[in-house]
């Protein structure tokens, strides 16, 4: 196996949940991890510095954004992402591949790659893992996934084996470009919800140097419930010294669940985009701003919540600031939700590192079950859960 | 006369051009000063904190606007302006007539006050005099201007007259109306660009107990020339124990010039609605951040400016910003031109200090004119100048 795998290390466990280190380019982060996404090399509304006060480690850049803007041109004359965004932490990128399966009928699959015609321009541009790797390289990204297929479920056997054999074919080209210096690599596997499919895409990817394993093909348009029941199938069979990601997840009552399955990283939009309409993340649930309860309010989002926004700003201001269509209220919701995201996951972390996980998951299991999956009316914020932000 | 006018002080002078100091309920600012307009209780994009480190001293709020939404209810509830957006330095709030007047059709004059049709709800509302002071105690504004009649130029004489004589009289209704503690009441002066009828304008509304004077009725129609030659005409009979106000002005070489006529004062949305056009103010102009120019370009907006955009962000990432739509791109854009303005006020206040402003003047006013007067395609983007952000 690849040498690379000791830059992870686990430091407490509890059941399959792991409390652990990963040691990047541009810095250590400390897992379970939530990433924010910034898929045109901004956080919406955020500046980096913004970011690491709420607690930001290391940021999500979607490959097939910035393939087309600002393109590989201007991303290698500035020197990567990095620098360009002025963002000195750690950044992973996707390969594209899930936007680009996105496309639907836009976009012709071969063994050789994806061929699509851009959302903007109409162009026509292909993208291999050959290429897919060369993008990530220009963008610089500490950690660099490979190019998958990504299955929309419900989807029939044929198309499920097919994705996990080109899957692994595509992931072996992918590694065998040449490697940015300090960029990790990290494969995926597929497998719908199919779990022998699960363990034989494991199986077949971990033949591969990765030094980290991402869950793909979840989040696509599967139940909670059948999600958590993938993640029960493969947790006993995930390899134990690399970093586990599952791509695009989720709630806060799935990432809760996924912690307690083994899972390391989580990347979303929910906190971004919700915000961005007026949904906030409270203990007590999503809390819409624009509601009229909220007029004379003159309360935080949340007293519990220390960020910039719960600090200086009431409910009542908030809400004028979105029915007067004022950007800041945009800003100021984002702020909150990205810290509520990294707010829960510290609380995981500390709760691995007392070895009171367990506690830590019964309590809050039932009342994020009950705040995020048992309303209807989270169901039309939610939405599709897509890593495109 | 009346006695809270010891709260300015005049400082140094040179020439009609006055180096001030305005002691206001909410802190104490130095003039000459420009104050960024926040027309719904925010200047767009920015928090107070990015303000204050931006420099701005006070700010400017719509009357008209805040009637409109938050409304008195929220704004009383809340204990005014200051505490509902979180803002500590000083406020001065316009009376709204400005917008009411910019209504056109949709509203109807009378003696009493000007009936209007919300631009929102379509509702008939009331601006008399009394409810323009009402709304300005609501607010908590440090400083509040009178209700005046405001004539688009080119007028005829006789609305000119009538605007001066019903100015007067309604600045009187309003002056005799119940005044917050603490809060400064500033009379305007209309009188277009006839300087007799500007003089006997002016001597009225100085019987009145003003706190300051503001000169009303420019920015709405004439030339930058008509403009200076009307604070020449003006000039020697400002009173010089009261700080001076020009409202809704204006470009960096309108200010300059201002400043040389005596004025103290000064708002305008140029700067902050420029910026989300992507219009940035440069010492050799505006510069449109979109063009293809700036692709490739590592070099922040000004390399002598010290704002937050210029020292973490190059012209080429935020030429990104503004192509992907990013809202990120007017905040940073935002926080470099109110930066801009507040460095102008800054040079004009330190040269006035050192007693070297007639130089300053003269190195500035050509540098100033080239860049922000010359160019037709500055035109376009400076627009009519209207207090409305």
């Amino acid at each position: 196996m690849h040498t690379q795998m000791s830059n992870f290390e686990v430091l407490f466990t509890e059941g399959h949940a792991r409390r652990g280190r990963l040691k990047l380019a541009h810095g250590v982060i400390e897992t379970p991890v939530f990433m924010p996404v910034g898929t045109y090399g901004a956080v919406k509304t955020l500046t980096p510095t913004d970011l690491e006060n709420a607690g930001t480690q290391i940021l999500l850049g979607n490959t097939y954004h910035l393939y087309l803007r600002p393109g590989l041109e201007v991303l290698g004359a500035f020197g990567g992402l990095h620098k360009f965004m002025n963002w000195q932490r750690p950044i992973l990128t996707d390969s594209g591949g899930f936007q680009v399966f996105s496309l639907g009928q836009n976009r012709k699959i071969s063994e050789d790659g994806v061929v699509f015609r851009s959302h903007l321009s109409g162009d026509k541009i292909e993208l291999t893992p050959e290429k897919a790797a060369e993008i990530q390289r220009v963008i610089g990204s500490d950690i660099a996934m490979v190019l998958d297929e990504c299955v929309a479920l419900p989807a029939t056997q044929e198309q499920l084996d097919q994705a996990v054999l080109r899957s692994y074919r595509w992931a072996d080209r992918f590694l065998k470009e040449p490697r940015l210096k300090g960029q990790q690599i990290f494969g995926i596997f597929q497998g719908g919800t199919d779990i022998e499919l699960r363990k034989k895409s494991l199986g077949l990817t971990l033949e591969l140097p990765v030094d980290g394993i991402a869950i793909g093909g979840l989040s696509v348009g599967e139940s909670h419930d059948e999600m958590i029941a993938v993640l029960e199938g493969v947790a006993p069979h995930l390899p134990p010294k690399l970093p586990h990601y599952l791509m695009g997840v989720g709630t806060p009552l799935d990432i809760l669940e996924a912690v307690n399955q083994g899972v390391d990283m989580f990347d979303c939009v929910l906190p971004t985009r919700n915000a961005r309409n007026g949904g906030l993340f409270t203990s007590d649930g999503l809390l819409n701003i624009r509601n009229q309860s909220h007029k004379l309010d003159d309360k935080p989002i949340d007293l519990e919540c220390s960020c910039e926004t719960c600090r200086g700003y009431s409910r009542g201001y908030l809400r004028h600031l979105f029915l007067t269509k004022e950007i800041l209220g945009c800003r100021l919701a984002t702020v909150h939700n990205v810290h509520y995201y990294h707010r829960l996951m510290l609380g995981i972390r500390s709760s691995l590192e007392a070895g009171t996980f367990r506690s830590f998951y019964e309590q809050w299991k039932p009342r994020l079950r009950a705040a995020y999956a048992s309303e209807k009316s989270t169901d039309s914020v939610f939405g599709s859960g897509a890593q495109q932000e």
